[in-house]
């Protein structure tokens, strides 16, 4: 099976997009009240628009044994409407590696996923089993997008001259690199984190979260994720896509809208750095 | 409803024991093929020598469909008979706070857990949340009992003295246990790093994996472990009690007599501590 980068890639230029978007049904948003009706919608809605989708798992876990088959017919449909665009499990999952071993079967035999993001809290020694996934995108988070992220991932540590932990995460991230499997997860709410990780991780896949709802900056997050060669970049929005509007009359095409505007937007800011499609 | 350290205290006192049995069905070592018979068989088996029961999610979710029924068809089997002892979803979620928002409902409203592991690594802010619920437990994942732990909990910071990063996790804990909520989990194959936590969070329960299969010191762990009145401690073994034997006909007591001599043996090690069962 094919790298995930090189399907991230493929998916990317296919569709002329960065843009990955999150799936994640809040019954109190949802335009419509079944979960996989509505992501169908979504889906077929922005399907030649987007580089990636990104279900979140908890949202589909609070939603009990519904929310289980609303997953799986969301993973089938997005399969067979748009089989070359990538499909990340986020989940966030980490343990120690004989319960990781789990976690990895759950994500990427049960699932099914092109990748997911993993919590490295443990160390990269827990992180095999995912690791052994060597045609899986193992997304590491590193730099969450919250206001409360520097609680921890800036503590300054003894190690590596004094970086804050967020960046020794990235440099550890690129030795676990061994496959070429590995990628981060940094928030678009923390530009100047996301160029410190691209430095010290090129050639690896950036998710970077937050540009919607919680305010990052796009262009910013664009210019200092982007990568030399291919652009190992995906751009992640949920709710400012899918809950772009709240009526079950004009859901789908509010979608359609905010997505193309995303993809838009970002691709000026890729032709602003010289990295447009040609 | 009654807090979940009041309940653990009244669990431990009912049935005299510290112990804490996961039930992390794998198909690779389970007796019998169906892992919600061989919970059952374990449960009836053992309710009466623990405090705690802790299904490990990832081994549920790695079944697929099958595994979502078999949680749930446990989580109703120790319901019924065995009411009293706390239930304890080992999973580690964590993400922001808004995502947490739904794991939360999962754990607590869905699934209904007594307590719940948690990964505090996005700070304080985003385990809102899970801290809400304030009748049950957020169990924050502090230093895990794998070798390469030390990667990252150890990294000593430029925040509190330089203490190392898992100490200053539990500081934190402290902190956000406003709501008398919030506990640990530190490994028993590092009991000086469980004296530390100890020390940084009297009056906060304290659930210690690693003393079956993977070799940590069950009479240190008790002793550095223990809080002053209730003793706030769950000493968790999953392999060395369910996978005591692995033949259908004598599984069950199998576990029974394994779990017996943990309690025993913890039981022993409360006594020299001058916190016996009187």
């Amino acid at each position: 099976m094919q790298a995930f980068s090189d399907r991230l890639a493929a998916a990317s230029a296919a569709n002329r997009s960065l843009l990955c978007v999150g799936l994640d049904p809040d019954p109190e948003l949802m335009a419509v009240p079944d979960a996989a009706e509505f992501n169908r919608a979504i889906v077929d809605a922005t399907r030649d628009l987007v580089c990636a989708y990104k279900p979140n798992l908890p949202f589909y876990e609070a939603l009990g044994r519904e929310g289980f088959d609303a997953l799986e017919r969301t993973l089938d449909h997005i399969r067979d409407v748009a089989p070359d665009v990538v499909i990340v499990g986020d989940a966030k999952r980490g343990d120690i590696a004989s319960t990781n071993t789990h976690y990895a079967r759950a994500l990427f035999d049960v699932w099914g996923f092109d990748a997911a993001t993993v919590n490295a809290y443990a160390g990269g020694d827990a992180l095999e089993p995912f690791l052994d996934y060597a045609d899986r995108g193992v997304i590491v988070w590193c730099r969450s997008s919250n206001p409360g992220a520097d609680e921890f991932q800036d503590l300054r540590s003894n190690a590596d001259g004094g970086a804050p932990l967020y960046e020794l995460m990235a440099k550890r991230a690129a030795d676990w690199n061994t496959r070429g499997n590995v990628g981060l997860v940094v928030g678009a709410t923390y530009p100047r984190e996301i160029a410190a990780v691209r430095a010290h991780c090129p050639g690896m896949p950036l998710l970077v979260p937050g540009v919607g709802a919680q305010g990052g900056d796009l262009e910013e997050s664009v210019r200092l994720g982007l990568d030399r060669g291919p652009r190992n970049l995906m751009i992640a929005s949920s709710r400012g896509v899918t809950y772009a509007s709240r009526d079950a009359g004009d859901f789908a095409d509010a979608a359609r809208t905010a997505a193309a505007r995303l993809r838009d937007d970002i691709n000026a800011a890729l032709t602003r750095e010289d990295a447009g499609w040609c």
